[in-house]
């Protein structure tokens, strides 16, 4: 099916247009990749704006069994919602999401939802660009929610946080050693801070992380622009349901917020920037690292510099001089950059 | 007086010839630029290593008193310490620094000391070259602890931690609503988190703040390589001293213990080849900046791309085509990069 077709059936919301839409992002055959790029300037449109909701949480905390619950109430009210899981440990993406997929048997079976697992993926850049442009599929596809699930392996949450509007971290109830599970840097992301579990015999323990952590967010700057309060700590239960109303207004409380004080707006013009800055310093780096002399000399450069034997600065001299050496004679030739 | 005698005296421990070189990397002339990488090259030892502790708090919280009792002590030990500030607010750094070494009188007249005021400079990327080669400076020096003082500007901190041994931060006793005052993701970059004025009438509130901050540390997740208890928050007074030397005694134990795992060695390798990689990737894109063509497309793209007109990926497609093609060209030409 060429482009346009794809285009005018994922924007009709087809879900098995969106599937392919995805593989096609996700695919690194370079006809591939021009015509992925070609879809998404076809269906880029500002007006068609998802809830985008990061979602982090470490294994065994019931993130997939929370996904399904909570998406299913998005469901019953009437919305659209989609599912994209980020596993940058190409390793671990196949079992982990075939098994998530499986947790959320309600959500995978609900014609209002959208879920896709995580592509194997070694290269975080990768995943980043292909994540994105999935987001942006499932926008263009008309989903009202894109809850955006990583399993939090090295850099993936600030990532994921980079490419949603809000990002809701996951936690199991907990005490003493147990507590000492949120990665540096996560706790400063989550806009909001779930305590999953809070049912029979958890639900005090439950109680009593949340407010652990409601002491530990009160030490933290609120956000500029963000309401009082934010971010918050609750206990929810994706068993009994109990709390998941109660995070889903507190997450429209806050994207409500951020609307009205335009935060929303300027955070996705960041993001998009971000990202388009990302890509450019990706694209020639990786031009750079595909001549071999190059990446020799980047390798070894770097090795030096590693262990101290040549300072950084005077390695980027030497390395800047390889580069742009012939660049700059160019320039100077007047034959231009385009 | 040429690099080579400059880089004699340089290492004999000359603190004169220690300001001449830091007043050279600070420079943004071609010929100073040269020469201090010149100099850099000629002084680079990886066994002159001091200990590298940034520092950071917020104005008020007495940064320049801390400094100045802390240092004191140190050099009473018979221990070299050089203070470099950091201040990325080219606006701020006149007057906040002018400021800080007068509040910094007894260390400022102690021949074992070295303090330098932050270079006035807008650029955040600048202002990282400078500091990090400075402290490359003091290390080639011989001193025994370089403190790296910010203010806390922005991105400041994550960039004072990336050059850095261990990563203090300094908070005032609050209480409530004061208590939101750590910026985020500072929290978690912090070894040690030390509440200032534990003396006199502040003390107990010193103590109640310190519990809060020891509180919320336990809830991350302990760095790989550290020993028990770290990060830890600790109670301190810059005016009696009172827990400046426990302070000084944790910093030991901390860098003792990352020395013998190895992670110490690692960090420092890692840091290295962060700021080599950083180096080459704002050369690559400063030269790409600084054909007026390019840099009219990439602002074009990134407004396109920040309103969401335009996909990140194709944007950066297209700069790319522009940026690369040429040397496309040139490398299917063989002419190579050399």
């Amino acid at each position: 099916m060429d482009t346009d077709a794809l285009a005018t059936r994922l924007l009709d919301g087809d879900r098995r247009a969106l599937s392919r839409a995805i593989t096609l992002v996700e695919s690194a055959r370079a006809d591939h990749r021009a015509a992925a790029v070609k879809l998404l300037a076809r269906v880029a449109d500002p007006a068609r704006q998802a809830l985008r909701i990061g979602l982090s949480g470490t294994p065994g905390v019931g993130k997939s069994t929370f996904v399904d619950a909570f998406g299913t109430r998005l469901t019953g009210q009437g919305l659209r919602v989609a599912v994209l899981a980020v596993d940058p440990s190409s390793t671990r993406s196949g079992g982990s999401i075939l098994g998530d997929k499986t947790r959320m048997d309600r959500l995978a079976r609900d014609p209002a939802a959208f879920i896709r697992p995580s592509p194997s993926q070694t290269e975080l850049g990768g995943v980043a660009r292909r994540s994105r442009e999935a987001i942006a599929l499932c926008e263009a596809a008309g989903f009202d929610a894109v809850i955006v699930e990583t399993v939090g392996v090295g850099q993936s949450e600030t990532m994921v946080a980079r490419m949603t509007d809000l990002f809701v971290l996951l936690l199991a109830p907990g005490g003493g050693d147990e507590l000492q599970g949120v990665k540096r840097g996560i706790m400063e992301t989550a806009d909001l801070i779930l305590i999953n579990k809070a049912d029979g015999a958890l639900t005090a323990q439950a109680q009593a992380t949340r407010a652990d952590y409601a002491g530990a967010l009160r030490l933290l700057r609120r956000r500029d622009g963000d309401p009082d309060g934010f971010p918050k700590a609750l206990a929810v239960s994706a068993v009994s349901g109990d709390g998941l109303d109660t995070a889903w207004k507190e997450m429209q409380v806050l994207a409500a917020h951020r609307r009205d004080t335009g935060h929303w707006d300027r955070t996705r013009a960041a993001q998009n920037r971000h990202w388009f800055e990302d890509a450019v310093r990706q694209g020639v780096m990786r031009h750079l690292g595909s001549d071999p002399a190059t990446r020799d000399a980047m390798d070894a450069l770097g090795r030096a510099v590693a262990d101290g034997r040549t300072p950084p600065g005077a390695a980027a001299e030497q390395m800047l001089a390889t580069l742009l050496g012939s660049a700059r004679d160019r320039a100077a030739g007047g034959h231009g950059t385009g």
